[in-house]
């Protein structure tokens, strides 16, 4: 695709803008699977710029694609088409934090762990918390309706999100949403913008609500000996009416891995959960952490380890923490890959799926551990598989297949909080086929030329072993 | 307008459809200060009768506008160009409560507090709670993206909406959202829809987040002598992390209409504020209100009365719940008109607004009164005049105006929970001018016929005043 590099340098400066092939590689790929060049990487420092390259890029129908830290896992970042690829590191203030009206505004480079270091200063917390809170970005978490352990209790990104400037596909700058918690002043286009994908505008500033930083954490590790019980312990915690901070389950073939790549001693258990409850009352949040004890109890928990010291709940994290890294280095040969990886169902299905995932990944010769945000109804999972044979392909195209049927045949939905982009696009689009034609209509409205994050979610190819390169050698 | 009145008997039944002028005349206004009469008034069952009708509709380019309670204060239902009022009150059953998974599925014509008393004995609540819960409908309140006084801690509407089913204009049905806290599956148009003012599609059926009903609720009054005091009070609240599940202002002019109208012997000071905590822990809840005292008490807040006994707590809300009404009963020749009844400010700039409000109704010879659900700062105020007088109309068309050129000064928003419809939309247009383009573009995305609820939000009139008739007799 032909750039003019020479006209984005004018724009950016000619140190944030390359055409170097080295550069582009860096940018040519995700925590995904895939793998696709960008002709150009630019690095914008303010809404100005950006502006000014949608102009060019819409004039001559060039594909942009916004990227935070490049940690998507279904290639939201991916430049399918190539074209110019937008990183927005750069554009990392944080503008204001208002405890009197408890929100701030940021820039969408702006990394959530610093955000919350800055925060906590000011007794404030962002509540997004992802695994990869480290290096995710504000804008990124945007793109995806990013939300971590706690959204069982503070919600997704779309719940945070109060407004936003947004650069259009035609380069003019809008403002969406309000400073107040709620407003009814039109179509609140910020909350549809969150979770978009970058298919419909470039978030230059984010208005985020925030709470109090909670003064107190309580963490709690419940063993069980069979998988249904800890799926019974999830639903009955949920219907209990306890108010979980955070309610993780890890699988036997999770605390497997985990102790093969780590040597955490976890328990060789069927499966674990582990509860937390936070606030600034500790009588309410032992009551709420004895609740959801006795649920586990009741069905059948036990060894029920519980603490409110930062270094004890650590360790009983450590496990679920190094979860992700542990599977990578599970077995010389058998990579980790970012495939059906967040699922979402209703919180009474977890240990009904938990099992039908382990069925079908040995139906079909592949690895799976389950484990995930189950509080707010998100399993996670990996196709653990060697990545160098062609057949394991088709065995991994299978699995996602046959997963995804089953999810939607009990009513549950394809991403509970990473997204479609290349890697789930084709499940997303068997299942919610009543959707396509709306969705194509409003991306239309936004973006006329289609050059924002083209070929991704409802417009992404039907195959997504061959929609780009792999991002692996294959035989 | 031509509307085949036999047709649309063939669908719903011949008792449920009329084009009689009596019942339309019913339809022809809302709480608002418009009227305007439709062709024919529809009352569906069902999904399906709802798709024939809108084919029907689509085919013809006859305009269909949807109505709950018709307790609009905006002009929502108010069928400006006629056409076909869809009354979607037959449509009021609860499909399913579900504890294990924390939500539950309504058609839209149920109306708020039939739902309450029926999650009631599951121990669950819906938290939204305008003041019109007795015959507000669901439909209604996500029409408007309707929040009242548990925003502060619940949010609005649309943070509770998790899916529903929606009939487009061309007669579609489609399935938006997902059974599941959180969900990443593509732009998510359930949450655009809430607050659409019905001019995206008719909402069949909706899936609501629920929460464990309170076991406990504290309700506290405080008195200020000066009105600044009570709005460093909100922001002093709202900045000192305290969780209020309701947080009031009322002003003297509130007061002294209360007094009058119900002679409830309220206190004659120039502010009080009303703060409430609820949960299921005494301690944590005594933590929240012994905060919220110390702010008041520290910002002059005197005689601070507080309660958990349901009585004792229904006295200290007495004035506040019965200030709309007494409004209306507070001069022989006064009449009580819901125009700039529901701007956001930040928590922040309360006062601040609160006296501007008082010196431009008195500017312009009209009385105002101040009060409303601060803490998530939404203030509220009705415009008090003669309304069979012309020049009072032009009074309240100078009141508008000005108001909403302050609010937009200091980073306010038009509605906060009421909605844009007819009568703020002049306002609005005007505030947020760089929003028209794109919305007029999601909307023909959605309805290109443009026959929901058309001349509405970005498509109403420049002037309210003559944009219908008014419900009044004006000499």
């Amino acid at each position: 695709m032909k750039v003019d590099l020479k006209k984005l340098k004018k724009i950016v400066g000619k140190d944030n803008a390359s055409g170097d092939s080295a550069d582009l590689y860096v940018y040519s790929s995700d925590a995904s699977v895939h793998q696709a060049m960008p002709s150009v990487v630019v690095r914008p420092k303010t809404a100005e710029e950006i502006q000014k390259i949608m102009r060019y890029a819409n004039k001559n129908k060039i594909p942009v694609i916004a990227r935070g830290a490049g940690s998507s896992t279904s290639g939201h970042t991916v430049p399918i088409d190539g074209g110019i690829v937008l990183d927005m590191k750069r554009m990392n203030n944080i503008i204001e934090i208002s405890s009197q009206d408890m929100l701030c505004k940021v820039e969408p480079g702006v990394v959530d762990d610093d955000l919350n270091r800055e925060l906590k200063s000011h007794g404030l917390f962002y509540t997004t918390s992802p695994a990869s809170s480290k290096i995710a970005t504000i804008g990124g978490e945007i793109g995806a309706n990013a939300s971590g352990m706690r959204a069982v209790k503070y919600g997704a990104t779309r719940d945070i999100v109060l407004g936003m400037k947004v650069v259009l596909a035609n380069g003019d700058l809008i403002h969406l949403g309000a400073n107040t918690r709620v407003h009814s002043s039109g179509y609140q286009l910020e909350k549809l913008i969150v979770g978009s994908e970058g298919t419909l505008g470039i978030v230059v500033e984010a208005t985020l609500k925030l709470v109090p930083l909670p003064k107190f954490r309580c963490l709690a590790m419940a063993k069980f000996n069979k998988l249904e019980d800890a799926g019974e312990a999830i639903s009955g915690i949920i219907a209990s009416g306890a108010l979980p901070s955070m309610l993780e389950l890890m699988d036997n073939i999770g605390i497997e891995v985990v102790n093969k790549s780590l040597d955490l001693g976890l328990p060789d258990v069927a499966a674990i959960l582990l509860f937390e409850a936070d606030g600034n009352i500790k009588e309410a949040i032992d009551y709420e952490m004895e609740k959801m004890k006795k649920v586990c109890e009741k069905h059948n928990g036990f060894e029920i380890e519980m603490s409110y010291e930062e270094k004890e709940r650590k360790r009983l994290y450590a496990g679920r923490k190094n979860l992700f890294s542990s599977l990578s280095r599970y077995k010389e040969g058998i990579t980790c890959t970012d495939l059906a990886d967040d699922m979402g169902v209703p919180t009474s299905k977890i240990a009904e799926c938990a099992h039908e995932i382990h069925e079908i990944a040995e139906r079909n010769n592949v690895i799976m551990a389950v484990y995930g945000h189950c509080g707010q109804g998100v399993i996670h999972t990996k196709i653990m598989m060697d990545t160098t044979k062609k057949e394991q392909w088709d065995d991994a195209k299978r699995v996602v297949e046959e997963l995804y049927d089953y999810v939607d045949s009990i009513g549950g939905t394809t991403s509970g909080e990473h997204g479609i982009a290349l890697s789930k696009a084709p499940s997303w689009k068997k299942a919610r086929k009543d959707l396509l034609p709306v969705m194509k209509a409003v991306k239309k409205a936004f973006d006329p030329n289609n050059i924002l994050n083209p070929h991704k979610l409802m417009d992404a190819p039907d195959d997504w072993v061959t929609a780009t390169n792999l991002r692996y050698r294959v035989r």
